[in-house]
């Protein structure tokens, strides 16, 4: 054989070796979903989660039966080791609620709210004043104290319902909830009313963090139903001197301590580089949590029983993690990422599933250049599956802290039209989760992280 | 100038004004998803076909109930023309149904059951005999008249679940559904029980039309929930000399009528040229029909809205149509195209949206080289709406008649993961529609229809 015909053999033998290797990769992405979509556990954990501890935030029972739970759950899913990791977190508790509109006009009428998390509350009396209705902080400048000094302010700035990414929807809408209490204080309001942060047109309120400013005033802060809102902002056309009756009286107590869930299969041949693949544990209290983000959850403790079962031994260890405190100040990711650095652990990346768990669409990644070309060229073992989205792009509070320890951020992406009508609200429940969609997203994730570990992305 | 100049010069002006010519179509894409995003008419008419015409199978009081309707839905979209086509359609009933297994071992149980479209009954007092469950009528073959005669035949298949395309899940089981009666009656076979067509592990039976033979014992077919399929098949590998008592006394009566319903926008410049895009008007008697396919005819109806409401005067004639009767015996497409035929209307294109209205995921064009490929890169326009899938396929059975007469058959693809857990049950209800989800699909649909007319692809 001649030394050009060796070189052509050569070539040969590495372009079919590569093929195999290639196709090696596709058998085993292939045996992720058969397994996923023909096996109930995740499911029935979610439901598990869902019925027994509904509305688990920090620091309640709830979520200390989910911890156990979830603790349990990945023994059985077969990680190598299990622990819980102690975590501060506040202390909040709902009261009695109820808002009615008095007016001259139209009479009496009930509107559907719910306490922000964290607010301070009412007296038992409630408060009983005059409300002007504002759309933005600007606004708000505008009007000043003159008009909103000893009144309730009303926020009632919609989703922008043309944004195809709804998250885009809520962004723009969101800093009513979590801001507008503090910045109505600063002008004397007694309390605010908020349109829940949802593309939704329903009876629904849709709780979730309001921030308070160390220097200025604490007001009580409700969200109200957006069919609500539309209704108050009718009446105060008409008869703008109504009044309201609000009553919230939540309250909140010093801080507590709740614990992050920790699993991991120990990495073969670089077992001190970490892979980290999250959810959020906690779940308001109004809710039983499942797109929100019971299903996040069940998908990382679903990728240790997948790596398991199809027998996936990979070279890095690889955790999941069940954070705690997600929604109220965040102290589950902070503290992980703590106990990490101080540890001197290398985090390699870190996957967050925490946009609900509707069917799978992608995957983002906060990379740059050919890093963030090889992640997205993935997108080739995904096709049989139809899961086209690989693109640049965010991954989750949770996991963020990790970011500067240099851990590859990656967001898992599932369809999103209709995430916001459950988001943070009563309607957040097991029924509105579908097994396969769940198990898609399950696969997925535990395909990409095995991707990304196999071939050192 | 030089004429080389003069030449460079035009290249760009051609180059510029195609540029311009593209935004101004992305534009009026845009100004079709915007509507639809803003407005709720079409999800409003969902839902009075749902909760009023409830159960409309062909020749019932409720399809008589939302023919009407959808006519001065029609009318009131803005269509130049409204009108019905008659149409044959078969009478069935439903009557009283139960089915019990009658155990020694585990004593009595009841199952969830509902008969199959188009069957025949049983008597009153209903069929008291043995069972035997199968898997194909490769097995029913083997088993033969000696192991058959006299018992009840239990088709007991289920879906590939590994399968990604839920279509395809479906397409492997249901000619146990369509002709298992038939084939079973083959062997002397009294009734058949078979197994609900769907992905789903639940207690809602689904239903379905079952097709005799002409030279066959026409024997009564019902459908049994899932998780009763799996009870009775656990039950008999104990005790397999268990009896069952089914009771289905529903009937058929003689041919009856019903209709199309038609309404139109007059083309422009090709008014003779037709463009249809519908859906089936009918449901099964169990279901509100939602996804199936009350969603696929409001999308139709709000083309015909959001054309005028925009201002688009398509170059053709574009007709919604809902046509009557897929579901039993399709004389609905049939009785379309004959008349179109006699008329001698040229039809361009068809689009059928039969395949539930979860998130838009693209389209399917039964073409071929230069056209198909034409008409996948029409994707561009729908990057901005996460809409991906251009790709070879089918339309839909009723539009399939028009393909003889060299209409491109186009089938509208939606998300499927969860569509048969709804398909043809009880669960297939207005609650499991998303308002977003229901009009990025009318987007879509208004939107292809006005490109493939404008650019005349």
């Amino acid at each position: 054989m001649s030394s050009k015909r060796v070189f052509g053999f050569l070539i040969c033998l590495f372009l079919i070796s590569g093929a195999v290797i290639g196709q090696e990769k596709s058998k085993i992405v292939s045996s992720l979903f058969d397994e996923a979509l023909t096996n109930e556990t995740a499911y029935r954990q979610l439901e598990y989660l869902c019925r027994n501890t509904k509305g688990r935030i920090p620091g309640s029972a709830a979520a200390a039966e989910a911890v156990e739970y979830t603790r349990q759950a990945l023994i059985n899913a077969g990680a190598d080791s299990v622990w819980l990791q102690k975590v501060p977190v506040p202390h909040w508790e709902r009261g009695k609620e109820g808002c009615r509109i008095i007016s001259s006009v139209y009479g009496p009428a009930d509107l559907s709210i719910t306490a922000l998390g964290l607010s301070v509350g009412t007296s038992d009396d409630g408060i009983l004043s005059n409300i002007i209705e504002v759309h933005d902080f600007d606004e708000l400048k505008k009007l000043g104290n003159k008009n909103i000094e000893g009144k309730i302010v009303f926020f009632n700035r919609p989703f922008d319902n043309k944004l195809i990414n709804t998250f885009a929807g809520y962004g723009g809408a969101v800093n009513q909830r979590t801001s507008g209490a503090a910045e109505a204080a600063k002008y004397g309001a007694l309390a605010v009313l908020v349109r829940s942060a949802t593309n939704a047109l329903d009876n629904f309120p849709h709780t979730g963090v309001t921030r308070y400013q160390d220097d200025v005033n604490k007001i009580p802060a409700v969200a109200v139903s957006t069919l609500d809102a539309e209704l108050l902002s009718k009446y105060l056309k008409s008869d703008p001197l109504l009044k309201i009756h609000l009553i919230s009286t939540c309250r909140n107590f010093p801080d507590t301590w709740s614990y992050n869930v920790i699993g991991e299969i120990k990495g073969d041949s670089l077992p001190g580089e970490y892979i980290t693949v999250g959810g959020h544990l906690d779940a308001w209290d109004i809710a039983e949590g499942a797109h929100d983000d019971g299903g996040g959850c069940v998908q990382a403790i679903e990728m240790i029983r997948l790596f398991k079962k199809t027998g996936i031994r990979p070279k890095r260890t690889i955790r999941a993690v069940m954070f705690m405190n997600e929604e109220m100040t965040g102290t589950g990711g902070r503290i992980y990422a703590e106990e990490a650095k101080k540890k001197g652990e290398i985090h390699y990346a870190a996957l967050e599933s925490d946009r609900g768990v509707l069917s799978p669409r992608g995957f983002l990644f906060d990379a740059e250049g050919t890093r963030l070309e090889k992640l997205c060229a993935l997108s080739q073992y995904f096709k049989p599956f139809n899961i086209p989205d690989f693109d640049k792009g965010g991954g989750g509070s949770d996991i963020g802290h990790l970011k500067p320890m240099g851990a590859l951020q990656i967001g898992y992406l599932p369809e999103i039209q209709r995430y916001f009508y459950y988001h943070h609200s009563a309607n957040d429940t097991f029924e509105q989760v579908n097994f396969r969609e769940l198990q898609m997203g399950s696969a997925a994730i535990a395909s990409l992280i095995y991707l990304i570990d196999k071939l050192n992305l």
